[in-house]
């Protein structure tokens, strides 16, 4: 099964997408940058890269990461926002989406809950036998929101 | 010029569409109601309803609330998600969007940033010579944002 991770954000959208059959493999990953553009075409941009992503990688099913809890409240309205957005497009595509909570994807890849964004990258990649460039750094909680996702079915009534 | 305005939420949502040539007209208002749709099937109906709505109304703008800081994250992160998907919904359809703060929606049809949700109704009903009923007083608020928006043109690097 083919399935894409996504990590949610304004303007740095880290995805990474893996193949499950005979063991995980990395398809593609990478950032998508939309840094400096104006807000209203921001979003346009948004849906337009996740459409893009989605026809060129056509997932079955998708692992999204769930938000932390903030104390920048204003900063983590407009990630919701864009997480939204980035949902609304996966359920449309007709894409099975499994939400997933920082923990779960953290535990799912190194086994401990509260591993730092280091030792995700370094399991990531050891997993998957890739190398991740410093600039595409968000891809790797992105591939292993895919990891996540692959051993998970959808809790009921869970998720938004 | 036809108007939209938009009060966001999860399962509820208002709208309410004025008419400014000769002085605001309602045209339509109600509320969206998702109440017991789970989650992801939800966010499926909102886009079909937000899309629906454009069809039938065809506003050349719209005028869609900013979020309340919340003591309730949870809440708020999931309205944020929701409003996120509205706005690109609006983009989509390439409407001109205004987003206001809820202070200045109440200071447009009020002249007082803290008025609370009655003294909004009566306002919007006495303005625009119409009768919200109980079941749709989201409504009210919705045609404020509409009637606030008729005002304003977006300020430059605002909104998203």
């Amino acid at each position: 099964m083919r399935i894409l991770g996504i990590d949610p954000g304004i303007s740095r959208i880290g995805y990474g997408c893996i193949e499950t059959e005979g063991g995980p493999t990395a398809i593609s990953w990478g950032v998508l940058r939309m840094e400096g553009i104006p807000g209203h075409e921001q979003v346009r941009r948004l849906r337009m890269n996740i459409e893009k992503l989605l026809r060129e990688l056509c997932p079955a099913r998708a692992g999204l990461e769930k938000l932390y809890f903030s104390r920048n409240q204003k900063t983590a309205l407009r990630v919701a926002e864009a997480r939204g957005i980035i949902l609304a497009t996966l359920l449309e595509a007709r894409i099975e989406v499994i939400e997933l909570e920082p923990s779960a994807i953290k535990i799912a890849v190194t086994s401990y809950g509260r591993a730092d964004k280091t030792a995700v990258a370094k399991m990531v990649t050891a997993l998957l036998g890739i190398h991740i460039a410093k600039r595409e750094d968000d891809a790797s909680d992105a591939l292993a929101a895919a990891i996540a996702a692959s051993s998970r079915l959808p809790a009921v009534g869970s998720g938004y």
